[in-house]
């Protein structure tokens, strides 16, 4: 039986003439496990190789078969080989930690790994006596309890919240460093499948005046967290949310409702909401004044900058990875507050040159997507960079188009390429460009 | 400014004509709220109400914002007031949990509370002692690591996974009851987004031969759960999926790595997978022979009836609800084992009538989909039925079709119509037909 025609038996069309793509895909593949070290048994039967003592350890595969296991529990828990953690970062002023996207597959954040940033701490908010007022200029201010939320039509997305700080560690000088994981340089971002009651629905309820032109979302923790958003994002895709990932959102996601402004900064996204209050201008609050607004580098600066422009992040290969020889699976997430993510472009020379990677379907509008990229290391120096565009046609710039639109100094939005420098035999470092 | 003026103020488009439709859904959503008792302030500003001491408490208002909140952490954990279980069934002959539907939202399921059903317990696997061994018909045996698993091109699914028995409770004349919540009558169903490697990338790698048609799975569990599955399924869309909802697979789902066969009966996607042996017939198991063999109404058997047709569930109201007069959102799940659901069709007098329901977007094929219909209780009696149509023209069964099919007495794949019976005066219980 040659090659050929055993790759027919597994093609699902039966086509025994099989196509040199194919082939090259195996050779892709074959060169991979050449990689891995799948081990290529010499029997026909690998019981038979077993009975004979030929594998390893066989405790390894007898043992979990000999032991009836627990029973079934009221709440899952992780493995006990299974660690993963959000990386606290104590040092900062208020509070944050980081998402581990090196520990994470697919799209979908666990919901006790979802990235946290806030300025007063998380509250502690019984959701019996939580409520939303809506007020201002309005035909009739409501106060709405959490049972009133839930029983409007209710909408379900899936998208990303990022900081507007995130990156800043992988973007600043004085804060870049060689030995930088991606959750180190960009873990304040997460995916949930969020779901709540429309903006608009609310605002139907409470007849909106026509000459509203924003609303001053204010949160229930200690730092009175409050942002002026414009009524359009409430009228396009805005949400008040109250769960993430099929369960009841998590207090540091905002328990037990907050603002949902897909594909905008963070922050802006108000959690523990209490109130919403309509206006013709915006607040000018400390959050627009003191924090989130950018000085840019010809000494003005831009305020109410809230979508998440185009980006992405290699996860993998990356510090402290070391990469083997032979083929390896480039993977990593892209996101855009502005739509679909249309492309993702890989380069291994440093931006020389760019390759279209794969990416997961479904893609979803203000998402994050997984991109994959088969690629055949050789041992020797690369630099590895990814550059995402969204369907606006926006492309991820490079930190010197960044630096030059906005200075070196700016501490949100910082959305550039990054790189991953692979040294002569396969260490991984973050790529420092001043 | 009248209630048409008002509105424009809130409409996307600016138009100040607004139709009727709008207004009637207008008119449904200030119904809502009358039912669930949104305070209208007669204050132009709640603020101002609340400082003249109008509101009801204060302290429910004020209290979270007066005290710093916790710190960030490791892991996040639920917010104090939410206990969200599954419900273990102690009495069953080997272990088996639901997923609390009705306390969910959207179509993810937490990990933890992902249903559970093993006939051996759950083992305990080392994922550095891992192996999974492909053999028999094939070119070259191999047993690949864990590590090896990961190092081939990954792909993510969100898919629902169902036990081929979940719904027995509510089909059953033996096990029918009114107190009957969606949990105990469907909760054998739970939606992730799973991550792994294609089988057919496996295969490639073994070199399986043209003349093998089936393949054995058996899991690490101390049941040795095995299964005979045609090779034409791991050609389709078969996964060996090793993370769940983005984090490594829970134990109870098959840490280290499990067989994932999208839209099938649960018990074939087998757990902790450690073999897969080729064969040109089918292996003839005990799970093909004393189980997963559906006895029908003329004597013979239907075997390998591995896809799990199509199903609806209403998940509010549903039992122990009680149903206020006005407007109350109809909401459930639908999925289907040979694709997308194409239609939800709600009837509230027991299938005299059908009206269709909204389905939620993206509608993703052998995953679910949640559907949601505005209903109008007059304070009556009401019969609330759904019914699932598929994008292969399925249609969800009555109980007397699928009784005349395959017997009162079948014990798999019980996806006929479920009823919840509305009281007059809003009590709702599980509709018992026999």
């Amino acid at each position: 039986m040659t090659a050929r025609s055993t790759r027919s038996g597994i093609s699902a069309d039966k086509n025994t003439d099989v196509p040199a793509a194919s082939l090259s895909r195996r050779t892709l593949l074959a060169g991979a496990v050449g990689v891995i070290g799948a081990t290529l048994l010499d029997n026909a039967s690998a019981l038979h190789a077993q009975a004979k003592g030929l594998m390893p350890s066989p405790r390894a595969l007898d043992d979990p078969g000999k032991v009836q296991g627990h029973i079934p529990t009221e709440l899952g828990e992780r493995s006990p080989f299974e660690h993963p953690r959000r990386r606290v970062n104590r040092a900062a002023p208020s509070g944050e930690s980081e998402s581990p996207l090196q520990d994470l597959y697919g799209t979908i954040t666990p919901a006790d790994l979802h990235f946290e940033r806030h300025h007063g701490g998380v509250p502690v908010i019984d959701p019996a006596q939580y409520t939303l007022l809506i007020h201002g200029m309005v035909d009739r201010p409501l106060k709405f309890t959490l049972a009133d939320l839930k029983r409007f039509p209710a909408v379900s997305r899936v998208c990303f919240i990022e900081c507007s700080g995130n990156g800043y560690r992988g973007f600043q000088t004085t804060t870049m460093k060689r030995e930088a994981t991606p959750s180190w340089i960009d873990g304040l971002l997460s995916t949930s499948e969020w779901t709540g009651v429309p903006l608009t629905t609310l605002f139907r309820e409470v007849g909106v005046k026509p000459d509203a032109k924003w609303l001053l979302a204010e949160g229930s923790d200690a730092a009175h967290m409050t942002r002026s958003i414009p009524v359009e994002k409430a009228l396009d895709d805005a949400m008040i949310a109250y769960a993430q990932n099929g369960e009841a959102i998590r207090p540091e996601q905002g328990y037990p409702a907050r603002l949902l402004l897909p594909g905008w900064e963070g922050n802006s996204q108000v959690k523990w909401i209490k109130r919403i209050e309509l206006a013709k201008d915006p607040f000018m609050t400390r959050e627009e004044t003191s924090k989130y607004t950018d000085p840019l580098a010809n000494g003005t600066a831009r305020m109410f900058s809230f979508v998440m422009d185009a980006k992405s992040l290699i996860i993998f290969p990356a510090y402290p990875n070391t990469v083997s020889r032979g083929w390896c699976i480039i993977t990593g997430l892209a996101w855009s507050g502005r739509g679909k993510i249309t492309r993702v472009e890989i380069s291994t020379d440093g931006g020389h040159s760019w390759q279209t990677a794969e990416l997961q379907a479904p893609v979803l509008s203000k998402c994050t997507t997984r991109f994959r990229y088969p690629w055949k290391y050789n041992g020797g120096e690369a630099l590895l960079m990814s550059r995402a565009v969204d369907e606006t046609g926006y492309v991820q710039p490079t930190r010197a188009e960044l630096v030059a639109a906005r200075g070196a100094g700016t501490f949100y939005h910082m959305n550039s390429i990054r790189g991953w420098k692979v040294e002569r035999g396969g260490k991984v470092f973050f790529h420092v460009e001043a």
